[in-house]
């Protein structure tokens, strides 16, 4: 990172730069060279949250600043996150604080007796939790509008929505007003928001991260996991959240052997986004990489399965039931209808969909040999404009369809899954390129994650 | 073993015991000690099934001596269930036969290409296959009646039922057509038949045991093991089909600390079960345990979740959807009304009993700190008159829903559950009581019952 004249400066720039030029190695380096101290960087970043303070409204749902140098002068500087402002989804139990899941409906709870252990094993690192960020109620949609909060802007077109569920915490890595982020994904929910905000969100394996303490959507698919500038972020978050060695990053250019999974997850696409990811693959063409299009077994029936309802409906009406009887007018209508649907849906249809599950991703393990990953559109779709999906249930409908379609495959066949930030050339908004590989591979995941977010930034024009 | 005049006279004699006194040690001492040859055990038993050629028929749905004659030859002798004749359930896949889970149903099936995991340990284990056993249609209800292909009688009193599931497997060994079964437990159908015929029926820990190439009842509680004439008996077995060393057993009497679930388990017992139990209890007080009556919270809550419905019956309703839609008029009417019930189960009641199982388990192992076991009969009835429920579906109901009450909440909370036989002095019935350890606790819990099982044979008057 380049000196410029005052540590102030330095801290100010730290947050300025594109949140993809933004890395935790980079946050360490300035403050080990002493570019700035931790104080520092929390005061620019303070000063950003006031300046802009619509966004910072609608991204936490609770931000002060005094709280903020309080805990940062409890942390313990030895740590590897030290002073590191990691923001927390709404849904994350931490000690002492009211978990509402950006809900009207949990506002009469007690507050979090003890913190859920991927907050804990953050705080423990030394991160400096920056507040709750806010999400779509309950986390039961993939846009990230709430009703109740606000929606958080899109960073690159602030009529646009962030994508969900974990929309502020995408919004406060974006905006600078965190380095990283902790959220959770059940259909999509790091990766939707990280592909429309440029960012790298990653869904790893559900059993490496406990999800304990993170208030539920969908047990058989929540996963918890961060959205941050990049890869190499992801992986220390990633390999602290789950307490394993960090995973040995290497962006030498290698000649990676990915597959498209053809078929249905490569239609409806956006001009937009087949035109980029069309170009993204061309880049990585160029640098070596064996694309291959095929179709999936295991993706095209995860997709039918999806597409017969899911998982998610029939988890999340059980979960809801009772407190969707009490208290119905304390939720989005949109939601309680959801949830109201999901109440009729048979134990059997559920078990037909559940049961082949284990089958199939050994089935997309067998089918994976040979390649890296899968590669494809994250999202089928641009980040949609907020006007257009807030007082339109059926737009909404779609567009929150479309959104999750491609990234809940992945949490079906519970892949280890992330999306990496692509701004083609001469485009406004950048598109997501979600890599993929089976249940347990999140190591080899990141590694080669890793190597094709040098490729594009390599040849990227547009920065 | 005494030496009686002739090997064939010695085989004769070893079937000819009660089974309670017929151990695989036994066994294995005669051979060794050149009592009788496997051969010849062989020839005996073919001829105790010629001269009981009705139970044959109702305990086997097939017995061919010349195929046993043909297997035996082929046994590896240095293993060490070498020609020990043991029969199989009729829901499991024996290569080359017809897996039809007693159904008519899946008589239009191909033979099986593999043996199912657990059959294919015992034949490595040198075991002698005697053939398919008869069972309730399924696997579908706790007493074992069966429409389609007869219903084996009790050995202690001909009008009576075995119990069920497992119904042919119990017959097989108390009238000595075999020296131990492989079987299934979902709700008791191990447990239930070993109490009503005077044997020990273990039903392990669910994952001891792959459960691969059985005829799925409820995929989430179906367990695999053994029915047998001892504890030990149970426990080689056990050993073989989870491939874990065999426990090391010692009947040396212990002050065993055991606990009865004071409640609804111990409610509804037919005056003969409560007498024995009784007799049992104090037999054991006698020997030195402490048995202390005490309420346990996990027990309470499992039996009110399976007397909400459970698990068994929305599961086995997704798994036999399409094929009764097709079939319904090959199956027994009383189940294909039951299974047709389950259709309408929700996924949000079904998940509100699953969701809180793990939970439940937890909260066992904690109540069960400082006793060594949970006591209880493991039937609260005596083996029902089959004159009694084949035309009369209320008294099928009640007594099917009496059968497995007890054992079916160690299935919910997968404990390590095994039934002895008592015969209470002057009784012409046996009971079966039933101890239950903690998921995992396998190894201990055979251990305990073993120490039971020699205090109770050390002071039976009966025998």
């Amino acid at each position: 990172m380049s000196s410029p004249q005052t540590p102030q400066d330095a801290a100010r720039a730290f947050w300025a730069h594109p949140a993809g030029q933004r890395r935790l190695h980079d946050w360490q380096a300035a403050i080990d060279s002493g570019d700035f101290t931790s104080a520092q960087a929390l005061e620019a970043l303070v000063e950003r949250a006031r300046s802009q303070a619509a966004v910072t409204a609608t991204a936490y749902l609770e931000f002060d600043a005094d709280k903020l140098a309080d805990r940062l002068a409890r942390v313990d500087p030895t740590q590897p996150l030290a002073g590191v402002p990691i923001s927390i989804k709404d849904l994350f139990d931490v000690q002492g604080e009211l978990t509402r899941a950006a809900s009207r409906v949990l506002g009469g709870n007690p507050p979090a007796s003890h913190d859920a252990p991927a907050v804990q094993r953050l705080r423990r690192a030394g991160a400096l939790l920056t507040g709750r960020t806010n999400m779509s109620e309950f986390a039961f949609s993939g846009l990230g509008l709430n009703r109740h909060y606000g929606t958080p802007p899109n960073p690159f077109d602030d009529e646009r929505i962030t994508g969900g569920s974990t929309s502020g915490g995408a919004a406060s890595v974006a905006f600078g007003l965190a380095a990283a982020t902790l959220g959770s994904d059940t259909g999509g929910s790091l990766r939707i928001p990280a592909a429309f905000c440029g960012l790298t969100g990653f869904k790893p394996s559900q059993a490496s991260v406990p999800g304990e303490g993170a208030y539920p959507l969908a047990p058989s698919l929540d996963c918890v996991g961060p959205i941050a500038p990049s890869v190499a972020c992801c992986a220390s978050l990633w390999s602290i959240l789950a307490e394993r060695p960090l995973p040995a990053l290497d962006t030498t250019p290698r000649p990676l052997r990915l597959a498209i999974a053809a078929g249905g997850l490569m239609s409806e696409l956006d001009d937009a986004v087949r035109d980029g990811f069309e170009e993204a693959v061309a880049v990585l063409e160029a640098s070596g990489c064996h694309v291959e299009r095929l179709p999936f077994a295991a993706v095209d029936a995860a997709l039918a399965i999806n597409q017969q309802g899911g998982l998610v409906v029939p988890e999340a009406a059980a979960l809801h039931r009772e407190q969707l009887a009490r208290a119905e007018a304390d939720y989005d209508p949109l939601i309680a209808e959801r949830l109201k649907g999901g109440r009729d849906i048979s134990a059997a249809d559920y078990l037909q969909r559940l049961w082949p599950r284990a089958g199939w991703q050994q089935r997309f393990e067998q089918e994976m040999a040979g390649f890296d990953a899968v590669l494809l559109p994250t999202v089928a779709t641009l980040p949609p404009r907020r006007a257009a999906l807030e007082n339109d249930a059926a737009a909404f409908q779609r567009a929150n369809r479309l959104a999750l379609r491609n990234t809940s495959v992945f949490n079906y066949l519970d892949a280890a899954s992330i999306s990496l930030p692509y701004l083609a050339t001469g485009a406004e908004l950048p598109i997501g390129l979600m890599l993929s590989r089976p249940q347990g591979d999140d190591n080899a995941l990141l590694q080669h994650a890793c190597v094709v977010e040098a490729m594009l930034q390599d040849t990227d024009r547009s920065r």
